[in-house]
């Protein structure tokens, strides 16, 4: 989990436009949209980076391979109905209008940036989608999000496990695009939650998260079981 | 969320056998099951139950209606796939041995007692599997999970919502047979987490879980989205 906070860069008098970056006091145009299995190279790196933001690269253990087969796998499930990712791409040009899709339309919108941009990852992280691959087009960040349920209310919800935006990028509301675009399509659908965690120490992330509208809910604690605990029970007598 | 202790019958010197009770000093036999549709006037009573076991009967709207359409929908998918409820049958006499099944065999075990259990709501969850629809079984609890899933481990993992025992049946090892079994399928199936919540006054029910192998993640704080706000997102303008 992580839409953290990184300082701005410095202001600058007499911003200059460097090579990569994007020019000061222009348009940044974003788009959302789902990620394909084409897009996994770009998700694991968006999942390392994390990892490292995270300081937990020793649970790291994510290969593309492994992602493709649980995220993507053969018999994949319509998306909102399993494991789904929605990945933000930034452009310096307009996108086209959304194709029309069954699941999900893109969600367009323009971000006016009074500082440069500078992206020093920006050829590893370029888009991959088929109508933009010629195109200067980014990926900024992600989201990953699956249906959970509640009992009581006998609604399905959606649980966001990740929420990362790439550190060059942050501090503009894109963090708040994702999280908005996931809790739209719950509330499109009916759906009666949308749930993540959070660090009960990132005080910044709780009080971003506490002006999109959620509440905290102060005394529950997560319960795992995992690794070879876990894979015991496989050979318990139960 | 309910496993909870409650205390156990008085003993009694020379237990008697009452009408509707097991008789003391023999053998309850227990199955664990998948539900089917055909359970769901019994799983909503069960989840009422829980409702009023912990005070938030104000949260409740679920209808045996609702319930159905969520949890089995016309395509409906397999089980484990999605939204999965076992459900626990206990019979003074023994079930018969499992018919095979492709998504999951049921689990059989017998446990000794050596206080009789009267349970003054037998007739009302009586069940209605078709095997059994003649004898003498009832529901005593269920546990309802569905998917997760890690990023970093990319695998797929079960969230428990719910963990249920009927008052007059706990403190027999009933809610470690249920939690057991969604740890067994997730081993089984190569699954990387099982994770559910707690209170964290619930004292007993930490040291419970702590007993089955389970960390307590101090840290996390869950983030929701719900009614009018999370509805509210569904006509902004993203």
């Amino acid at each position: 989990m992580a839409a953290a906070a990184a300082p701005p860069p410095p202001p600058s008098a007499a911003p200059v436009t460097l090579p990569g970056s994007i020019p000061s006091g222009h348009t940044l145009f974003t788009r959302i949209r789902l990620a394909t299995n084409e897009d996994v190279p770009l998700i694991h790196k968006l999942i390392h980076q994390m990892a490292v933001f995270e300081h937990l690269t020793h649970l790291f253990s994510a290969t593309t391979d492994s992602l493709s087969a649980t995220l993507f796998p053969p018999n994949v499930p319509p998306p909102f109905a399993s494991f789904t990712v929605f990945l933000l791409e930034l452009s310096p040009s307009p996108f086209q209008p959304a194709q029309s899709n069954p699941h999900f339309t893109p969600l367009l919108k323009s971000l006016h940036l009074d500082l440069p941009i500078d992206d020093p990852e920006k050829d590893i992280f370029r888009s991959s989608a088929i109508d933009v691959i010629f195109n200067d087009v980014t990926i900024g960040g992600f989201v990953l999000f699956f249906p959970n349920y509640s009992s009581f209310l006998a609604k399905p919800g959606f649980y966001i496990e990740d929420i990362f935006v790439r550190e060059c990028y942050r501090r503009n509301g894109l963090g708040k695009m994702l999280l908005s675009a996931v809790a739209a399509q719950a509330a499109k659908m009916g759906y009666g939650r949308v749930e993540w965690v959070v660090l009960d120490w990132n005080a910044n992330a709780i009080t971003f998260y506490e002006q999109m509208g959620a509440q905290i809910l102060p005394e529950w604690r997560i319960c795992r079981l995992t690794g070879e605990v876990l894979q015991a029970y496989a050979h318990m007598n139960l």
